[in-house]
């Protein structure tokens, strides 16, 4: 019983239906006519039973059987296979992008990835399959569309992404694996061996079709001689039949959580046979190739995928603890000390750890949703400024959902495991797994180190300094109109002072680059980007406290729902009265400029 | 692999020979003549090498082996049972405190018991076989100390702590389990059931003693009808003959971690056969016993201890990631972006999480050790005054010791997963398992909640608030004498802050009491712990760094040992400029008195 689905869906309808403006994206050409406001309800609450049922049920099962691996051949739960394919043939899964009708916003994807990710942590087959199958399709040739994509599509055939080597993880310019040309200029030989490959073996699937970064012999050194190549672990023949490509799995690892997900150590080409398609052109006479930023596009889908991840794993782990708190006695009422014990959930403290999650995961919702929905706009719009924005909002909130949920989730899911108490260590209670499986988000698609620096070196700077200049002056506005209004004087005064200290942060941060003093944008670099997601976590908490307090005080406190938007109210206040003077604590970090990390001589980390 | 004991002794040295004053220690009557601070070298490197080559070899065939538990019968793995009598047979575990001679300080027995724990967290027997042989040995009758004291002194038989039950935990007051007089006065039938018993059976030990609370028929209601019993597994007659005494295991917890530890549930008296020996006198005719009051000897012991847990297993984490880090090649200098791949360990946010580390855990081991030198002062000076004070001094840091620690080791371990990057999440080494054998720390022996309430509704308070006052004041007396040291004005003047804002946070609270706004003093406490913790441990470690200061200076930047003494002035600097100043956050908090948690209907946390 330690995986149990314990998902509210209240709080996904209420970021659908009453903030974002989904009427809009509606409004678009490809989704024009098969979506409405009003058939959400419908929609989410099927998927919510289709992850309780279909996904949720063998949870026990799967995290005891785990991943096996025996002479080569690496197996799976036999749900697992079974899960996947449900997803891929019910369309829930990889879409065709170049489908006109049915195909779903990804704002709506992400909703339902919510919640299946709750109930099936191990499952990424299906996320995997659509970042690869976007790559051949956005990047790959007629041909390899034809070869690839329908079996991708329909559950056949899975995706992976092959980055990481042994030797090579964040740094993935120093990857060792290399391509060689053949007489085929379509196809490569490729030599190498590739590490922590999620989904990357297992027989859930017919084929697997790795996207797979080389060098080109010759290519430039770094990231930009990298190429990517389409490298299916069997060999796809012109009349459709498979042969050994020569892609072999040497392990799985023995990971801390996942159990169920086969992450598999991939060597190519030790018998010369491996080959692979090339998506794209090869490399420039200047050595230059475009593997890595092809990449990027699912890189970055799977960043914010990540930072949903934790989203949902926490989310999960807090309403099991809350259903748990409700149940179980201990103690009595500080007022009542002599009368009946009472469920823990009405103890302060039990009850402070519940409110610090319930905040602090709507905050993380708001933030990935709100990514989402500027992923819709920046693709379909119709106004290509409005389209220009969108994507740039995208881009900037990528680290920042990736990362602050993924940090955030292991202290949130610790409090889930405290509020338990003896039992929260016990695996047959799902909180102890949660954790486990967790903290893997922290790491892979770019550490949230990796993250940080993309923030203030990249998307801080982005447009000259105007994408972030408007994101946050979309903020100062929000404050501007709203400073007065009756009731929550506290947490706009918080916000615009959290604002404030967040233009010190990037003026002290100015300053140290115009000092050359460039070390401080690696040591304060995560502060900073927890500092973000506050701000930003707090702005929206509010945004929605304001809808839900109008929406409280229409319905009235004997209304069945009248409790959901004063819980949003609370959120809020929590949150910003709480968790975002946090920022008043890093911005006074950042600019004591305190150098003892870099000068730090390696030799005393010995003692 | 994933069990590997890394560990250095240079701080441990430095805490107990340069630090502390153990001359002091070393004249009492019990240690005169039989210890001296030349041998502590000796006696540590000893220690370490045993913790490395006999407690730390089997770490990875334990932690698969796990427990087991067939046919009613709880099995551990045979190198429990060699290391358990190894520690009780070698004088390193269980102690009689009747010796004269050869007794161990409680400060060195700290000190062995870091370096155990460390490389063997799963080992917890010879401990609580000290808890358990020291009740009986306080409180017992001679008959009983003939009875039990030889063979738990000599790892014969193991001890442990019964107070949990299925129903009843936080809440010990409401424990079910039964005492039923027989006609002999000393002898108690015991009926009831108990949960979380560590090392509550297994294979390792011919017989369990167990120390058991249970309420007598008709005492009082609450923790103050509580008596305590010794209930072995096997009943021993008078001939030193055993029996059955219908102690039944009936299930060893599936924790998150620490697998080799067997931690039954327990069903005593079932087929109404159990009996235990009443420690000390039944209840008066007020129903009111001193089971509790007994219990809490032992349960003092195991607060400070679960802290040096906590400590020993994310040091070892941070030492092993540090290993790592200098061997792993990752990226370039950034001061030679063209140059050969560096170990990680240059990479300045690898850094700044080892900084971290290394900081949080030698302010750790600064207060823990603190403590256990207290107790020696307390325990052993022929002054009755400094045995007051010193006495008092280890009440208020039991608390801290045990919460503060345990609470930030969550953290620090998942930094040191974080240094690994993707190898720190698989099982192939050993900072996953840390964090899964550490979280229990914040919940057993009382909560870290539990410890919160200790600190501020009794340490605060006891003898009229005057022992807590003299514990600020030697702070404050340390700023004084110190302020204008050179080079470290600023780690002054920051520790001076902190403490006025330690002010603060009391006066706070006393008007939240004076106001009878008492949910502050439950939804508060823990923050205000871990402030508590952060003041003190930037006090012991700028103690510390004054010391080391000198000593650099004095040796000069050429000689074997500076880079321990510097790296002991950046801990401080570190600590205090980057950790201590959180309080100031906490301090906003504290003074803030936002209610969201207080007045939140429980029904909010549906959503």
């Amino acid at each position: 019983m330690s995986s149990v689905y314990a998902y509210s869906t209240r709080d996904i309808k209420f970021n659908l239906k009453e903030w974002l403006p989904l009427e809009q994206i509606f409004t678009y050409a490809k989704f024009n006519g098969y979506y409405s406001i009003d058939d959400l309800d419908m929609m989410i609450d099927q998927v919510n039973k289709i992850a309780a049922d279909v996904l949720g049920t063998a949870g026990d099962e799967m995290e005891e059987f785990g991943v096996k691996f025996e002479n080569g051949k690496a197996t799976v739960h036999p749900s697992y296979a079974k899960i996947f394919k449900y997803i891929q043939e019910n369309g829930w899964g990889t879409s065709n992008l170049e489908d006109t009708e049915g195909v779903l916003p990804e704002i709506l994807q992400c909703a339902v990835y919510e919640m299946f990710q709750a109930s099936c942590p191990s499952m990424r087959a299906h996320a995997l399959t659509t970042g690869a199958a976007h790559l051949i399709q956005e990047f790959g040739s007629e041909e390899l569309k034809q070869k690839f994509l329908p079996k991708m599509f329909d559950g056949t055939w899975s995706g992976t992404m092959c980055l990481t080597e042994a030797t090579a993880g964040t740094d993935v310019g120093d990857i060792l694996s290399k391509a060689y040309p053949t007489n085929d200029p379509r196809i490569y030989k490729i030599k190498g061996s590739k590490q922590f490959i999620t989904c990357g073996d297992g027989d859930f699937s017919d084929n697997i079709i790795h996207l797979y970064l080389a060098r080109i012999e010759g290519a430039a050194a770094g990231t930009k001689g990298i190429s990517l190549f389409v490298v299916p672990k069997y060999w796809v023949n012109d009349d459709g039949s498979l042969e050994d490509n020569d892609v072999v799995t040497t392990a799985l690892e023995h990971k801390m959580g996942l159990h169920a997900q086969p992450t598999a150590a991939l060597a190519c080409g030790d018998n010369d046979n491996t080959r692979g398609w090339l998506l794209g052109d090869p490399p420039g006479p200047d050595g230059v190739s475009k593997g890595m930023s092809q990449m990027f596009q699912m890189m970055n889908e799977e960043r914010k995928g990540t930072g949903l991840q934790a989203l949902s794993v926490a989310a999960n782990a807090y309403w099991n603890a809350k259903n748990y708190c409700l149940e179980r006695l201990q103690g009595r009422s500080p007022s009542d000390p002599k009368g009946p014990r009472v469920p823990i959930i009405y103890h302060d403290d039990v009850k402070r750890m519940l409110m610090l999650n319930k905040a602090t995961l709507e905050a993380c919702r708001a933030m990935i949703y709100k990514a989402y929905y500027y992923q819709d706009v920046f693709h379909n719009d119709p106004d290509s400024d409005r389209r220009a924005r969108a994507g740039a909002r995208a881009d900037i909130l990528t680290p920042i959902c990736k990362a602050y949920p993924s940090d955030e989730a292991w202290n949130l899911i610790s409090e889930s495991i405290q509020a338990y108490g003896g039992y929260g260590y016990c695996e047959d209670y799902p909180a102890a797994q949660a954790a486990r499986d967790v903290k893997i988000y922290s790491i892979w698609e770019g550490t949230n180190f990796v993250q940080a620096q993309d923030l203030i070196n990249r998307k801080w700077s982005m447009n000259n300094g105007e994408s972030f200049a408007d994101f946050l002056k979309e903020i100062e506005e929000f404050i501007t109109v709203n400073l007065s209004v009756k009731g929550f004087e506290k947490e706009f005064a918080n916000l615009a002072e959290a604002l404030s200290s967040y233009r010190e942060i990037m003026g002290a941060m100015a300053e140290y680059k115009a000092n050359k003093e460039m070390s401080y944008y690696r040591v304060l670099a995560r502060l900073i980007l927890t500092a973000t997601g506050q701000l930003y976590g707090g702005y929206l908490l509010l945004d929605q406290a304001l809808i839900a307090q109008r929406k409280a005080d229409e319905l009235g406190p004997e209304h069945f729902d009248y409790n959901f938007y004063y819980g949003k109210v609370l959120s809020a206040r929590y949150y910003i009265r709480n968790v975002v003077p946090n920022m008043v604590y890093i911005t006074r970090l950042v600019k004591d400029g305190d150098d003892t990390v870099s000068i730090a001589p390696i030799e005393i980390f010995e003692y």
